[in-house]
């Protein structure tokens, strides 16, 4: 309740359900005179929506974005931007047979207990994936306005199951990395591992079952000074963004966990000077000291787990008869939700930072040429 | 810059430099009715106060908290509490030292970059870990009241350096575990283990360098139904608020970033019924499930990176002159900052779980026998 | 910019222009389980569209609400709902014409200052009366909720120009008053001073010219210890709320001005014991001291400045050549915005009531039968 | 509860009570860099504190400001500042005797309701008009920030009781009036005025009954532009603010009430061309036009109810006999407040329009020079 808004200066406010007319967001605080274009917010979506792969679930979708306000001339105004996809190919039908059985680490059970069964269950309503389309939209405008301001955030799926890519891309030049990530049906930067990801999924799917991963994303040329200790930290405020995608249960920053066996020797980040600027010369820290931003790659890495919904037969319980039951989850599916997953964590990266930046008057209020 | 704030209905700010007069944090939010354990407090800053035990920093203080406002009769009255304590023993002459030389991984660069040379840098000012007895003293308040309410926060080491504790006690009865703890100088529940991550940090201590580790935290009795999909959610905010402490680079819930390696058939918690209610007989949900409580223990690790400041010879650069120097830091550190974050973390842990079971309505804003 | 949010557990989220394709609120917080009364909602609606009779613009909009969000099986879920109207009638001929003059006390200069020139111009686009029918829309659905817990907003037209309605109708029974405002053009209570207010605007009309006014609200069993002194004060928060009604220049609670010319002894308002409940014989202080909801109802009373569109010929400004000049506004605009803006004055104060109630925890989150 | 925090990037939280140890505030956002000037926010505080004149209570208060943090070197350093002042002259014997009386107007049966009995009702404790001090000393704090980017806020009582103020100061060069304030003990400016308004509050204070009055606040320089529609609305911001102060019934803007009874024609202010700069050639709309700040002055009356607190006999309730009585209130107490408010109005308006101007870049987030 009452909590479906982010942002201080870049507000999102969600709505909508899966199974319901739309979903939308309303992005407020975007600054005016930006050349709006739709073509990218497509572009993006493109990217999220179901039935890219066989890796993801048959439901099928358009996903067209429509402007409801705040564009005049086709430039942003100042006003609240909102923006809808409709939804088309809905079948709610699974959703009824097995209504009064508990699906294991699923909704059904949390959203009994907040909302007394009043909740539209279909599709997982509120909690389902779907919902991040309107993440994707906004990140879709703050990615236009970061661009401008030479800001530029890169996801791309690191493990999943097994397969993990422990490379470091973080200090090279990006350009060809995303290339090779439009090329990857999972959305890695390694073609090779990215192979044996997709083979990981298959087996998955072939047993009614479902595999997680990670997602590592890299923001480039945020300033130095962005940020704080305590509340206004950096990670604190990209960590609430990120828990805000379903699916997620952990996030580190730099070298995160990897950090707390190493000693203080190894894993500092000297400075240097290159070309006249402070720099690290290796980055541990994620771009991230004390909360603020020290000017190299913001760098954080997220796990999701695997997909509940599997095919599988899973003990459960009857909430209406109160008896341990089975249950067999039919329905369509995603048996990795990862790949799909990549354009949404850069998109709440993109969202978070460009608050920062307006909060902290590095970015106008308004964009002039 | 204007973010230390915290909270909706239990709301702490702080305020307070590691070398100024006092740190101090105004709690406000609190019900009123609540008799004031000033002795509990006191408890809960001494489990944080340095000078412990030889595994930290030398710095001798009292750390004894004085109440400013808020009480009355011994009794919380509804308004806001103001707790301080005072610096005594500042020795600020390190600092002057090695002003202009850039500490790895520190925040000097960080500091420099935001406030224009303005903040008062010595011992960190307020990004020393010593602004985190703040966090201590709220989170003392807000544990007396989740305690009426039979809701307990407990965390413990769970790792040092690379000696690591794998086991699972959140379906144990913690009693017997938290009495090991009060045993263990790192705050450790396995005492073998204990011994180990002493001996870690002893090694460390003589090669002047510094360890870090990770914390588990266990919060019971949380009834489910708590928290929400997307920004509402219980693990965006209790993320928000633990990367709000000095040194933490990452968090997981439940099986966190093991669940990224798991197929949906093995993460998967199922549901049963034990004595009538409603429980998963496994808890790799971290007892949140689409960003609300299950009414399972609620479980998430941290991870603490190594303290920056060692006495080992490090490359560095000069701001001032603007050339790569190298430098050695003296002054008085922990050489693992982990057994003492300790209470921070169930602090923060039950500040935000009582922050959601006011605004949820599930405590009363008057406490009444 | 940034600022199209207002509320803590029941919060809304403005969107749309006059002159775009829809004016739409995002009502985030509303408790699963309640009825949805479309008809209600539209009911409300009607009372501040236009074209309701010949004190009012030309413009013809049917502003037939649609849901967007947020409704399963006819009840809400929990989740924010998403109501629009489409806009139909838009004529923006006039708005051209006069682009480059600054309409005097209207909006247009403070715009370009603001956006830079980017904002949508036409019908005033944010800055329009229109965009209060999502005030409107989300007012229905509060109202509903307050309803059950027997709680009523009403407001009247207290005063046109120099016409003023001096009786104190709190303290009465409001429901023989609510069927005259029925029946009364302008929504005032004393029908045959609305005679006169009526004539008073059809005088300004005929002279091109426009006229102010003022409107009462009472606010009926809000129960006692409601709000709270400082920033959580109940007049703070409804006038923040009000304020954010175009064409509102004042806010007064109970006695108000008037207030400031009493001594104590008069203005005092005396307690007393009725039906064993306590309560006060007079109400100068409006139901509200110290920031807190005694119990009586809930009065105040707001200034609302005449239209500034009047079709006499004014002295101003073209912006773009920088020289004085006159204008001469068209366009269809409301000699007095007064009678259409009673409602939305009622739907302000049902918002910001229930949003206290919420976080007060007096209503639950889930509304059962 | 929870409600003692207020602003954006320029954020205060109240602390302390009346008759309690302190009355404190922590002010966080200020700029780094800014020079301290401690004299100043005494001169501030001397304004406000009582046993200035005959007009006010009894009580004898140092109010001498103590720093507890945010200052380094005679500056700030971007950290929060807490700054308190001690109580000394407490005398909670009156209270005591009348404790089961409901003083008439005042906040007794309101704590009662909220705080359940355990609220410091000493010298009303929190809800006392000495809470305010925290209001003046980040208002003095605000005030030397908005001295330097040229932008002034000055207050003035316009009226007491009957005797009443109808000039208009704003397009005015203020520095005479200022001057006249001094000489005048209840702050008017008007000297011949001040006499017989300084008269009225003697017959008032004779006859142990008390006065309200109103106050005029005069903001200049503040650039065109700041604010916006909705809920950023300037009028929304400084109208939630003014009713934090304890005994505001009232706010109008401009022309405000006055405006109500005006035509279009007459209330509509004609822009001009001053010196190559726009300006309007009246200002009845009170420098703010669709919430957005014009450049001409911001101009707002408040009214002020008279003192609750009087020495004549009332009829009230005995709430622990639950039977009517008669009150005769003891203690010390000013007889009008109002000339002690005056410096508490000027710096709310100083505090809510640094932080529109904090938020919206105007201020840079570091003071150099």
């Amino acid at each position: 309740m009452g909590d479906n808004t982010f942002g201080t200066k870049f507000k999102i406010t969600s709505f909508g359900e899966s199974h319901g007319k739309v979903v939308g967001i309303v992005i407020d605080g975007t600054p005016a005179g930006l050349e709006f274009d739709l073509a990218y917010i497509q572009n993006e979506l493109d990217k999220r929506k179901p039935g890219q792969s066989n890796f993801t679930t048959s439901r099928k979708e358009q996903d067209k974005v429509k402007v409801l306000s705040g564009i005049f001339n086709n430039k942003t105004t100042g006003a609240p931007i909102c923006l809808i996809i409709e939804n088309q190919d809905v079948d709610s039908s699974n959703y009824k047979k097995t209504k009064d059985l508990l699906r294991p680490s699923h909704v059904d059970y949390v959203i009994l207990q907040k909302f007394g069964g009043f909740a539209d269950y279909r599709g997982s309503g509120r909690f389902s994936g779907r919902i991040t389309a309107g993440f994707v939209m906004a990140g879709a405008v703050a990615k236009q306005i970061l661009d401008k301001n030479n800001i530029s955030t890169f996801a791309y799926t690191r493990g999943i199951g097994n397969v993990e890519d422990n490379k470091d891309y973080s200090m090279e030049d990006l350009e060809p990395i995303k290339q090779k990530r439009e090329m990857s049906p999972v959305r890695a930067v390694d073609l090779e591992l990215s192979e044996k990801m997709e083979k990981a999924i298959e087996i998955a799917k072939k047993a009614n079952d479902s595999l997680g991963g990670t997602i590592r994303c890299i923001i480039k040329n945020v300033p130095p000074g962005i940020g704080g200790p305590l509340f206004n930290n950096l990670e604190s405020n990209l960590s609430k963004g990120i828990f805000s995608i379903p699916a997620i249960k952990g996030i580190e920053f730099g070298a995160g966990f990897k950090a707390s066996k190493m000693m203080g020797s190894e894993h500092n980040d000297p400075w240097a000077i290159k070309e006249g600027k402070i720099i690290s010369t290796k980055n541990d820290s994620g771009g991230i000291i004390g909360g603020i931003s020290t000017g190299m790659p913001i760098i954080f890495t997220v796990a999701v787990k695997p997909t509940p919904s599997i095919g599988i037969i899973q003990k459960t319980v009857n909430i209406k008869r109160m008896i341990e039951e089975e249950i067999k989850i039919e329905g369509r599916h995603d048996p990795c939700i990862v790949p799909r997953a990549v354009v949404v964590i850069e998109s709440i990266a993109a969202i978070v930072i460009l608050d920062y930046l307006l909060i902290e008057g590095k970015i106008s209020s308004v964009l002039e040429d």
